[in-house]
């Protein structure tokens, strides 16, 4: 019942600039919105579809933009690690952690992650059932970790297409975690470009009125001032100046839902 | 950006005064929330999963009912139409006539009943891609009757299952015609208990909250006081007592949606 | 444990050269190759993606070219019928009479056509889970038809495209009727350029060869000169050409699986 | 153009005793088929549906079997390998290394393995085209290792359920690496018990037979002597008595193809 909050961010660290000035623009946008805000990029993109595709700054370079994020900022922060990464130097840093959705039936990977301490945001397979998560989530916190989320972003739909489930979304409660939406990876057409993956920006603000209607803790966004230009993700993600109109509907539903309460929770 | 409309009713007609008295129940309902409604049953169920399963009373039986509750309650009916119905006889009687998933493709039948020249409802097939309802608004249109909807209600996923993609909503808006989601079809589980569909009553809601959040012109619904005593389509229909909570919720949803307008379709 | 039929022709009755002389050429094929075979050819596409493409010479011409090949190439003669045809008209002139996918659950369509008392070959909807075909040879033979036949066309798998799941060609024995394979529209992709439906031709021998290696009654399959010229259905026709080699090789799968026997339906 | 070979034994190292039985039994079975034959068994299973599932006897106890495998019974041997396995270790004990679906698109796994210069069978990941199995089978490639095989097992369709695409048998050869078909995992339903993943043991000869029909370079099958009592897969394993039986229906299909051609790849 508490009111939705938001992670969002450009999907990789492209340089220090962009961050600074991405993370500061959020900020400000869920200040007066008063949407609890974390920023979020990735310094390694290790699952991208060719090898020959740009993976980011690395760890090092990558976390002392987020660092300096975080201080000049003053916003928490949240990255992704990989089956590789050195999880304590990562910890160190940010506030929060997040695991790939290729990942999450990894089970030394999920607890290994989890004892950082952390909340961890664990994304869904493409390949999973909602209700399968229960499993997940329950690997997670059997190392003593209380505060994980659940996170939709859809699931395969044949080749080269997601479907995101509105079912999953009330499945994924179930889970005793708090259920987060993933708007711009649910419109991504996974390979759909030949050697990278395509997406479908303009379906980022109907799956995320949905979700939202449909009843979510939070939302993921990808976003760029220059979407086109992004050096990741570029086609599923959302022009951050357009964020601010997006939000205020996001809101506004996520609002009336809340207050109304999710009917089909009550008795019947 | 009308405001939202509702057709609901009992799946099949099962009595005259199940008829009289759900669709009295409906319209005082709607009356209060200022949303235009359209009552909906059927006379035959056409394409029952097994041949042993109830299929209603019968054309001349079904449509003196249909035709009582317009006259004597005073709101328009619906009824689905089939590949054999003598469909001027129906369309005699009904304000909107309806074609079933299964036979939208099939160009005789579609433009037999669009020049009956009532308003229909084309039903997307469980097959189709939302983009392919262009072509089958369009051979209903052919035959020059320009009051066409088109309708989801959930595309195959895997077997005895369906999955609603919201982005099919938007989709459908490029046929030019009004969309309708269909909250209760699309939590069917076809085939599901062996010799006839099973259905997921408590996802109703979600999907329906999320539909309308997507952006449609109504919202499509099976009804039943007792919809475990249902003749058919029970486990898929929602309880008329708590119709009403759904439909506060929904209009609120519209309302906001309508309001602010779909900023996917602004330019970037 | 019958050798391998073969049901095969142009998808669509072009013109009585074409149609003579294709019959010629398949009977001579598989009768050097013990193959019993019935030929195929539509008079009306009645469910074509676009109202603007070609449906066929209709019912007169159509059935007297049939009628033709029958009596001059003395071969077997299929043709499929719709939710409006005459059906005593045609049953009248041809050998066995063929269902629609999208048709399989309209319960009067069906047994309708099976109360014709020819054999029919029953297509299994892209929408439907192998096991539900039980219920549809249910309804065409409790009209006293015995002679049914069910055939596996692929199955929907995201948008736009269809998979054959090698699964089902075992569940349908299930149903207690010949299993019957159709190669050329199982690699439809329906809807897959635009207006009309694309194919992939190059995966025919592929999916061949893998069904009659599961192991089925016949093969059903699409076949022209010049497919590419082809009126109806060209990106998924075999070349008729090409056909004495495809045939040879699933004649010599099928040998062998059937001598050896389906090890599945041994007790463990 | 080459015989079929068989990667093959029980999922998981229960004993020192299964390993040798089953292994000397497999190797007499294919010695008489003059089928080539790879010992396959995992110390670890390190991506259960749950926590509470039995993982395997570890690193040191399963090498130190599948070494004792290799050397007492003369069989080459192979095992997966996951996120944080010591990929020297393993390496330095067995012939061939795997790599599970789950993580085919984990760039620095996928080469790190490959870096150990022994032959690796890469999983398809259920969520992928087989197309972009391409872009996989060159990341692990570009490290220098030019002994890769890809392995079809499946990919998701719908929710806890798998379908084997044959289409994807032929696709994969475009990787330009030797395709291999995995018979059991094919007919897992995953999570399809709950907390364990399911499987249709029934259905394995069926897709057997189709994917060495559509053409493989070899089948992976996990075998048990009583599968009801296996330790993990139980359900998708093949009862190891009715190897023999089945390996000879293999053997023949795959003769005639090869011996024939895959008429597909001719020119038209």
């Amino acid at each position: 019942d508490q009111p939705l909050f938001l992670i969002a961010g450009p999907c990789v660290v492209e340089s220090e600039q962009l961050a600074l000035d991405s993370a500061g623009e959020l900020k400000e946008i869920c200040r007066t919105l008063a949407i609890p805000f974390v920023y979020k990029s990735s310094f390694d993109k290790a699952n991208r579809s060719s090898h020959h595709s740009f993976r980011g700054p690395g760890l090092e370079a990558g976390l002392r933009i987020l660092e300096q994020v975080r201080r000049e900022i003053g916003v928490p922060v949240l990255t992704d690690v990989h089956e590789d990464t050195p999880l304590n130097e990562v910890a160190a840093v940010v506030d929060l952690l997040q695991t790939p959705a290729f990942l999450c039936r990894q089970t030394n990977f999920i607890q290994s992650v989890a004892r950082q301490g952390l909340p961890v945001n664990i994304k869904k397979g493409q390949f999973l059932a909602p209700w399968d998560m229960v499993h997940v989530a329950e690997k997670a916190r059997a190392v003593g970790n209380q505060r994980i989320l659940v996170c939709e972003r859809g699931v395969s739909f044949g080749y080269n297409n997601l479907v995101c489930d509105m079912r999953s979304l009330a499945a994924l409660r179930q889970s005793g975690s708090p259920v987060v939406f993933d708007a711009t990876h649910s419109v991504q057409l996974p390979g759909g470009q030949g050697t990278v993956s395509g997406g479908q920006r303009e379906f980022i603000p109907v799956l995320a009125r949905a979700a939202v209607a449909a009843g979510v803790c939070g939302v993921f966004m990808e976003t760029h001032p220059r979407p086109d230009e992004a050096l990741s993700d570029g086609p599923n993600s959302w022009p951050l100046a357009r964020m601010r109109s997006l939000l205020e509907m996001l809101k506004e539903i996520d609002s009336g839902v809340k207050r109304r309460g999710l009917i089909e929770l009550e008795p019947a």
